[in-house]
C-alpha cells in the first residue's frame, strides 16, 4: 500500500504530495501510522542540502508519532496499535564497538530517518523496532513529536557530560532546544541562567524554571558562573567571553552549530581546566529515558499545531524564527 | 639564616647570584635544603613575564627536590631531614569549595613557588608542608625534579580525564612533556601513537613506549584514530585536522599554550561528540599518587644535570630547545 507523503524534488523546493511504495517491511522494522511530526531545524537543513547528505525525492520529518501499523516477522517488542515516537535514527548496525555499547547514535552504520530513508511528513514511516519509542501515557501525541529530536538532543548530553543537581548551569539561545534545556536542567535540581539577547524572553524563561537571566552583552557580568553552559543557538558567539563565564572544570556543551569557526586562546581554559565538547541527540536508551523523565517531571515542549497539508506554511513560519517554540504538523 | 638563590633583577635579564632573609618560618611551612632543582618552560615564562604577574627580584624555579630543613611548629607531617618535592604550588587556602573537594589546584587564592614568592634556584626553599611530597625511594632525587612540575602536569590531566587501559591515545610533541606523557600512557595500559614534526624522533618515542609514530603532515592518515590526544606543544597546530583523528566521544587535552587561538568548525565536534578540555598540573593528592605510579610502573624523565652556579648557561640550552628533556640543577 502506498504512503502518501510530502517531498521536495530538488534542494530549497517546496514540498509536494508524493505516493511512494515502501516495499516489503523488514523483519526488524515497523510501520507507524502518523498522527503527529514534529518540524526540527534539521529538516531544513536536510531540504537545503547543507550537509550535502540529502537524496531527492526528500520526505522530511523525524519528530514522527503515531500508532504502530504493521510489525515485521522479528518484531517482539512492539505491538499493533502501540504508540510510539520515531526520532532522527530509524537503524543502526547492532554489532559493531558503539552499538555493543549501548552507544548506538554513534554507530558508523547508523541510519537516519530522512536520509535516504523517508521521514514522518507522511502518513506512515517506518523504522527499525529499536528506534520506535513507546510514548508514555502522560505525554500526548503532538507534544512526543519535539521530544524525539530536540528533546533527546538536549538532555542526552546534559546526562553525558555528567550534569547533576546543584549545579549553576546556563543555557544559551530561548528557542527549540533551549526552552527545553531549561526545563530538564531545572527538573534536574540545577540552577539555570538563560542567556537570551533579547530582553522581551526573560519572563517566559523564567516560567521554564530558569532561576536566572542574563543578555549576551552582559556576559562579563557572570565571570566564573557556571559549571555547565549549553549553547543551543546556530549563531556566533563571544567565545572568550562565553568561556570565561565557565568555573574551573565547566564545561561548555555546543548543540547548536555556529555559522563561523570557534576561536578562543587556550590558556583561560589550561589554567581553569575547562572543556568545549559536542552534545548531540543520544542512543536508544537515553531516548527511552528522555521519555520516561520527561513524563514523570513534567517536561513538555511548547508547540504549535498545523495541519500535515499545510506543511509549506507550517515550514515558512519555522524558517521565518517564528516559532514559539516548536512546530507541530497533525494528520 | 640568610637563603643563596638566583635572581633575575627585571624581566629578561640573567640570573645573578641573591641573598634573602626568608624571616620567621610560618606555622604550616617547611624549609627545604635544596639538592636538585628541574627547569621548567614556566620559569621562562615568569622571567620574561609573559603572563604579567612577575615581581622582581625573581627567584624561579618550581621543580625542587631537597631534604627538610625545618618544620613550622603546626607541621606534623613532615620531619627534618625527610627527602621531598616542590612543585609549582606552595600553599592554598585550605578552606574554599575546590579545597574542600580535595582539588586545592583549582583554589583561588592557592600561592606558586614562583610569583610573589622565591623559588628553588637556591640554597634552600619553602613551601607549606602540604605541597612538600614525600619522595618514594625508587626516585633519584635529580629524577625527581622535573615529575614536580612536568610530571604532575600530564598526569593529572590523563586521570582526571578518565584515561583508562585499552584505550587508542596520542601524544603530540616528543618534549619534556611529552616524553613523560607516552611513559604514563604505555603504563596505563594505553595504545600510544606519538605525533611529531620530526620523524628522527620516531625511535625514541617509540623507546618510551611509543606504539606508533605519526608526523603531524600525516594526520590525515590516523582520522577516528584516537579516544585520547595530549597536547604538549607550544606551537599552532592544524587543529581541525587533529580532531578529525578523534574517535567519537574522544577528547583533546591542550597541556601546552599554542601561540595563537585555537580555531574549528563545531560540526564535526557535535556530531561524534568530541571534545576539547584544558590540562593542567594537579592537586596535592594528584601529586602524591603520581610520585607512587611513577616509583611502582618505573617512569623517569630523561634529564641532563648542570651545577646551580651554571643556571644561566642551562636555561641557555633549555631556550635553545636543546634538552633532551630536562635540564635539572645540582646543589
Amino acid at each position: 500500500m502506498a504512503i502518501h507523503a510530502y517531498a521536495a524534488k530538488a534542494a530549497k523546493q517546496t514540498l509536494a504530495p508524493f505516493d511512494f511504495d515502501p516495499g516489503p517491511l523488514g523483519d526488524a522494522e515497523v510501520e507507524v501510522a502518523v498522527t503527529h511530526c514534529g518540524i526540527c531545524h534539521s529538516d531544513m537543513s536536510m531540504l537545503d542540502n547543507e550537509w550535502g547528505i540529502a537524496t531527492y525525492p526528500l520526505v522530511p520529518g523525524h519528530e514522527a508519532v503515531g500508532t504502530v501499523a504493521a510489525v515485521g516477522k522479528g518484531v517482539s517488542t512492539l505491538k499493533v496499535g502501540q504508540r510510539v515516537g520515531v526520532g532522527w535514527l530509524c537503524g543502526a548496525c547492532g554489532k559493531c564497538e558503539w552499538c555493543l555499547r549501548g552507544k548506538d547514535h554513534l554507530c558508523p552504520e547508523q541510519r537516519a530517518t530522512i536520509v535516504g530513508h523517508h521521514g514522518g511528513y507522511a502518513d506512515r514511516v517506518r523504522s527499525d523496532a529499536k528506534f520506535a519509542f513507546p510514548i508514555p501515557e502522560a505525554i500526548s501525541s503532538a507534544e512526543a513529536g519535539p521530544l524525539m529530536c530536540a528533546g533527546s538532543t538536549v538532555y542526552s548530553p546534559l546526562v553525558h557530560q555528567g550534569v547533576r543537581a546543584g549545579m549553576k548551569t546556563a543555557v544559551v539561545g530561548i528557542g527549540g532546544l533551549g526552552h527545553l534545556a531549561i526545563q530538564y536542567l531545572a527538573k534536574f535540581g540545577c540552577e539555570v541562567t538563560a542567556i537570551s539577547g533579547t530582553a522581551s524572553k526573560e519572563a517566559e524563561a523564567r516560567k521554564l524554571g530558569a532561576t536566572g537571566f542574563l543578555l549576551t552583552k552582559d556576559l562579563e557580568k557572570a565571570k566564573f558562573g557556571f559549571d555547565v553552559i549549553m549553547n543551543t543557538v546556530s549563531g556566533d558567539l563571544p567565545w572568550p567571553a562565553l568561556l570565561e563565564t565557565l568555573r574551573p572544570e565547566g564545561k561548555l556543551i555546543i548543540c547548536g552549530v555556529p555559522a563561523s569557526e570557534i576561536k578562543f586562546q587556550a590558556f583561560p581554559m589550561i589554567v581553569m581546566e575547562r572543556g568545549i565538547v559536542g552534545g548531540r541527540l543520544g542512543s536508544a536508551a537515553d531516548t527511552r529515558d528522555m521519555l520516561a523523565f520527561s513524563a514523570a517531571q513534567g517536561v513538555k515542549p511548547m508547540i504549535e499545531t498545523f495541519a500535515m497539508k499545510d506543511v509549506n506554511k507550517a515550514l515558512d513560519h519555522v524558517r521565518a524564527g517564528k516559532a514559539r517554540y516548536r512546530a507541530v504538523l497533525a494528520n
